[in-house]
């Protein structure tokens, strides 16, 4: 894994060629060689790698790069090779990525195991809640994280109380009441591979209006896994899940889609999307995520991991789907 | 800060409309609005949000896109606005980066300071090397960095015996022994700005070859640091620390520049590098980090963040700048 900094590592496959990785001089000591899979080029502090990467590419009039290369690498790339296309590579990459084989399903059912052992935690009052702060949770979750077995900690989201409304809320200093909706979406990456899951608990004895609300979203959520079938339409998942959400009066409050692809990254094809006529192949991983958000008053969501197979959807975490309270 | 995924976040700044900051729906309750500096524009889950940029764009001869943002935004701007011209936003924004004003070094200064106290607890003990893993230690300095203030770990490098000889070495599960050269260079972020500091230390006797490189890349820090003034060109400061290295010999083993500038981000403008000609000018701060590496066998690195200031170089760092046995 390159260091997301200023100096160029790039690896330029041509179609027909051997590829070669070009590395700053100062990482080539990191990078295990392989010259079965790709030549080894370093370059000099005083090199100009776009020049090398342009001279490694030669006359070519289509080329792809990676989708988070930086636009400034691209645009020195442009200069210097004006007259090709440009395309990005999840044009070819995205659907091999899309498709995971049993390996691949293996390392996320691991990830997927290592998170729900987090949300079991939480569930069972090992990372205390109530008069802690956010961001002091998000820390204890994050450790947990890798104590069950993930390298690192891919994002940590607690959002308690009137944030729990803030889909993406970023932890806070604000310390955690009781009788409050606490939103835990979390995630890390094991063995390469990606865990999120998302738990959503009461510190306490949640409300009438929070119970009925989160029955939604349960129901949303299992409609929505229930209709991961091989051959259905990513839309039509979404749609699955939006409709259990609008038809009970929500319809304005979830304002996200279902799911995502998950895999290397946590985020990739396919997207469960309204418009995504995209129907899911077996081996599609991705997010099921239905949520509902009442601004400033309280919000959930709950999120698996699940995979198509011919023998139907295949959920990989199995933590308690209830609104429990801890 | 935007979340570091697929649904584009930008802020549109016409050259002399008002600006608009574009974010996805979900994101929309994170952002504290600012109606004085920015109109908020919120886009749908089912919306483009290229094309709302280029909507918000329009007609322009000539624009200029973050450097850090992703390929695959800029290629999908680009097939929307094809005519234009295209640039790296750090055209613009380096140089007015690169200029630090008085609040700014004093975040910095702050910021050092914290990490300063980090290397101080590695120098006094505090943090146990020997017995322990690389990972174990690189851990610790991580929750040291925030213990003493930052915001968060922006990274942290722990490279013992021959791992030493690595520049960029990632904290790996070697055990650190006794009679050890171990690079520790770690940084965080506070209120905004980086820390960034390198300290080598030995766990045990030095031998007298390492007592010696060790006296060489002080030496060369020193030159470095004292070359630093308001005019000379970032190639002199390079040169500076360079000579020292090459006249003892070691020229082979100092792959990389003497340094690169900090601000908001870890490494940004001005850089110290060969062929850099642009001079210093007051309120540039960078870090002054030569090292020596010998393949195999171990290395060192002594790094410092330096404001130049109209009264000479100002360091930041002032943690013990000798091979300090732990």
């Amino acid at each position: 894994e390159a260091m997301p900094l200023e100096r160029l590592t790039m690896l330029v496959v041509p179609a027909k060629e051997e590829p070669t990785l070009l590395v700053p001089r100062l990482e080539a000591p990191r990078v295990e060689e392989r010259p079965d899979l790709f030549k080894l080029q370093v370059w000099n502090e005083t090199d100009n790698p776009v020049a090398l990467v342009a001279g490694l590419v030669g006359p070519r009039i289509t080329m792809a790069i990676g989708d988070h290369t930086w636009s400034r690498f691209l645009l020195a790339l442009q200069d210097e090779l004006p007259a090709r296309r440009w395309l990005p590579a999840s044009m070819i990459t995205g659907p091999l990525r899309a498709s995971k084989d049993a390996a691949e399903i293996d390392c996320l059912a691991r990830a997927a195991a290592a998170a729900d052992r987090v949300a079991n935690a939480i569930h069972a009052g090992e990372i205390p809640l109530v008069g802690r702060s956010e961001a002091e949770v998000a820390g204890d979750i994050g450790r947990r994280l890798v104590a069950e077995g993930h390298d690192k900690v891919a994002f940590v989201i607690v959002a308690s109380g009137p944030n729990s409304a803030s889909p993406h809320h970023e932890p806070s200093d604000r310390v955690i009441g009781r009788d409050e909706m606490v939103v835990c979406d979390f995630g890390g990456v094991l063995d390469g591979y990606c865990s999120d899951t998302t738990r959503t608990v009461v510190t306490g004895e949640p409300t009438p209006e929070m119970q009925e609300m989160y029955a939604v979203v349960a129901e949303a959520h299992a409609a929505g896994v229930a209709a991961a079938t091989v051959g259905t339409a990513c839309s039509e998942v979404d749609a699955a899940a939006r409709d259990i959400i609008a038809d009970a009066g929500f319809g304005e409050f979830f304002p996200h889609r279902t799911g995502h692809g998950i895999g290397r990254d946590v985020h990739e094809e396919p997207y469960l999307v309204d418009g995504n006529k995209t129907p899911l192949e077996a081996g599609n991983a991705f997010s099921v995520e239905p949520g509902i958000y009442l601004p400033g008053r309280f919000g959930a969501r709950l999120e698996d991991i699940v995979v198509a197979t011919e023998d139907g959807p295949m959920a990989l975490n199995g933590a308690d789907h209830g609104l429990v309270v801890v």
